[in-house]
């Protein structure tokens, strides 16, 4: 069974149903909102055997990483819901009134308004925590703003069902239907007409640059342009600074070889640019880490359209000039399998040469040997914007190339100290973003529940009588959350 | 004396030196900074008089208006000083690490990194607030970015005098020149390829929705796209009930006629739309407003062009079918003079008509009867985007018409109560912004300190060593700030 693309006249009622159960549901509290995504946590919960294994055969994931990744949906919905209700997620700011006989102050009083509806394009490469009720529609449904979530091709059914567990926990919290929606299309003009709909306004996006960049020139070229938040991923490099490569050059190369072929590559976290200064230590690393992924087995890849572009991609890169291949491209009989390959370059040729800048998705990686530390830092300076950055390095390193520091801080979102730059850990203060190419807007996170901000914007009330102020500005503080009064931060009503 | 267009080598050698600066500039701490923008303010401070006889001869506005704008430029750069070194200008989040050994979690800590070089495009009908020395340089100062300001060619030599003691202030802190720039280009040619430049990362405009649009546009199709808050204005409605119309009449009046004439109308949060319901306290009402605009006195407008453009606009206005003329248009033989012109029609020609929903910069209003409350609510749901909405109402009109508020919220960045729009206090609460075609930008103010927040974007560091940490996110609290440590705000050190 397959699903019908969503017709216009379906997109145009899904898009006008959406926004007359905005003006409803924006007017919902914050606690009603957060009893609403832990309905939808507890719904898909009680269901997770069949979602995982549903899920594992549109796919083809494994069993304990599409459990992980469950698990972790199910974490959002419940930790957006108390940064909600705790009111950490914002910024409240009121200035009282000055009665100055000269020249008398308003008094002015900050919130939020939600943006309206939102279209969700969810990942294929996680089902659950990127998609239908994923990161995009645990924030939007926080921030009070509707959901049309379009269903990746990839994983419909796993989509279908978890749309059908929402619109169960939305019914079971007597709030309005089409607060949360689901429609079908393989076609990019069903997601075209979605983005170009007046009611629509804001895209959540996770996925390809191709993909992400268009929705954005879409959102740009509307009579009133909306905000479009698209991840599109990120080549994610790694610095191995001297010191720490040579004092541990085996644990460095585990822990990259693991990062690189974790789910076979299929993350927009994955480390595909490894920069080492040429000596001793980054030809041990090298024939560690070339070692390391030669013997880790081959695992299927989400679908054939993937696998066929990982086989492209590494075609095409392998014949750029200056390449050589520490591990080739090995062939396999089943169309979705995919082995790690791992090629090694100069920083020179590397900079001359655009294409090895790509990301690859898939168990692939490419090392690039610098002349020094003054190439390193060139060839830094010339990479694009990055979700994360990554340094290998002992205290001793990064005090001795403090410049690479100052240069990687502009190119990137998230700074990685001898770590790994996949598990993007769901927290308030992580950031997951960074500068174009790697988001279209850089100054939001899609991960944790900063991400909430994505979908709301300011309003000010001045002069406005208590009772009409939402809970969060009224003098009494009746939702005991911080905020900010006359400059300082207070959690104390005001008398 | 006029200043010639910089060319097209001044602007790349102005745009690469903003770039080079930047990098130093970035790396200064809150305190530098904050002293930077106090510099700033006394080199201002210390030639007064001059500026303002110099603003005076250049926009022909009043020395008092003047004098009063002068003023808040000092505030606002004292203002946003404090707001960073109190950091009460951003959230600073930790999240510690957890040890667990099934599911171990990295430390992860969130603050902000400045964009880049900023390109200014100041207002002019605020040749102090919001231009050369105004809220965009100070905010973006104040961020950590340098400045190019192209001068406003209605006060070139205003900005020309501002931008010199501005340089001087650089030059006392001790910091590299090219922190803030200026140059001066009459033809769009000269925005153009500055808003172009790979090394401008953002752009902060004060001006009409054409020349907004236009740089909003040329910004979204570069190769890297960059942020662009254009505030464009607004016609910010008034909306008299019932019960407070009837019972302040001519107060209501008299505050309004105030605001749209203030400074010859020629401010964006002028009230350009009054919408009353036909009663007779609406006629009396509006008989109260024509005799107090009637006896307002002529004053001179900024600059040919814009007394120009009043006029036209408002003929086009008057030729519009079911307008009335309550106050027609009254030439004067001085070409700068422009007196009060009054119209009223009904809403339902008001939505019939966009050319009644356009912003006529000026001293202009227009009058709207609705026949109910119902076609008033009708009518305000087809309002676009504006800085402000105003409600002009009892408590028990705003229980009655609850609806109203409703609607309103979802259309301005800040609704006010029983006051008028025209006078923007500068306060951490202020939202000076608006849904679209307000604003490119929604989601951020250019008023308040909350305006520093246009020009960074969000980093986090993974398990970074605390001595490599910005001051902010170290253990120790160096700065002394709040910080929302494991979803909890906090004033304390990390022990």
């Amino acid at each position: 069974m397959s699903f019908p693309d969503a017709t216009p006249a379906e997109i145009e009622q899904t898009a006008q149903r959406a926004w007359e159960a905005f003006v409803v549901y924006r007017k919902t509290s914050w606690k009603q909102r957060a009893g609403l995504l832990s309905q939808i946590a507890e719904a898909l919960r009680a269901r997770e055997t069949e979602l995982i294994a549903l899920a594992m055969s549109e796919t083809h994931l494994p069993e304990a990483r599409l459990k992980n990744e469950f698990a972790r949906t199910l974490f959002q919905l419940q930790q957006y819901g108390h940064a909600l209700e705790t009111g950490i997620w914002g910024s409240f700011s009121i200035d009282t009134a000055v009665p100055d006989p000269v020249s008398p102050q308003a008094d002015v009083r900050k919130t939020y308004v939600p943006l309206g509806p939102v279209a969700v394009f969810g990942a294929s490469n996680f089902p659950f925590a990127f998609s239908t009720a994923g990161g995009d529609t645990a924030s939007a449904l926080a921030a009070g703003c509707t959901v049309i979530v379009k269903a990746h091709p990839a994983h419909p059914h796993t989509s279908e069902m978890v749309a059908a567990l929402i619109q169960q926990a939305v019914r079971q919290c007597n709030l309005p239907d089409a607060i949360f929606q689901h429609i079908h299309g393989a076609s990019p003009t069903v997601s075209e007409m979605l983005v170009k709909h007046p009611c629509i306004k804001a895209v959540g996006f996770t996925g390809s640059y191709a993909a992400g960049k268009a929705l954005f020139d879409i959102a740009r070229q509307r009579k009133e342009p909306i905000p479009v938040f698209a991840e599109m991923g990120s080549v994610n490099p790694v610095f191995l600074l001297p010191e720490k490569l040579s004092r541990d050059t085996a644990t460095v190369a585990d822990m990259l070889a693991g990062s690189i072929t974790l789910s076979a590559g299929q993350f927009c976290t994955k480390p595909g640019l490894i920069f080492g200064i040429q000596s001793e230590a980054l030809e041990r690393f090298t024939t560690l880490l070339t070692e390391k992924l030669k013997h880790t087995q081959a695992q299927d890849m989400l679908h054939e359209g993937i696998a066929h572009a990982f086989r492209e991609k590494v075609q095409l890169a392998r014949h750029q000039q200056q390449i050589r291949e520490l591990i080739p491209f090995s062939s396999s009989t089943h169309p979705l399998e995919a082995k790690p390959v791992l090629s090694i370059t100069s920083a020179s040729a590397f900079m001359a040469n655009a294409v090895l800048h790509e990301e690859i998705f898939g168990p692939y990686a490419l090392i690039i040997g610098c002349k020094n530390f003054e190439e390193m830092l060139e060839v830094a300076g010339q990479l694009e914007g990055q979700l994360t950055c990554t340094l290998m390095a002992t205290e001793q390193d990064l005090q001795k190339h403090a410049a690479l520091l100052d240069v990687l801080i502009l190119k990137c979102g998230r700074m990685i100290f001898n770590g790994v730059p996949t598990g993007v850990r769901v927290c308030m203060a992580m950031h997951h973003g960074g500068p174009f190419p790697a988001t279209t807007d850089s100054r939001f996170t899609s991960v944790g529940a900063d991400a909430i901000k994505r979908f709301v914007r300011p309003i000010c009330f001045q002069n406005f009588p208590d009772a009409f102020l939402p809970p969060e500005l009224q003098n009494e503080n009746p939702l005991l959350i911080g905020r900010i009064i006359n400059q300082r931060l207070s959690s104390s009503k005001i008398v």
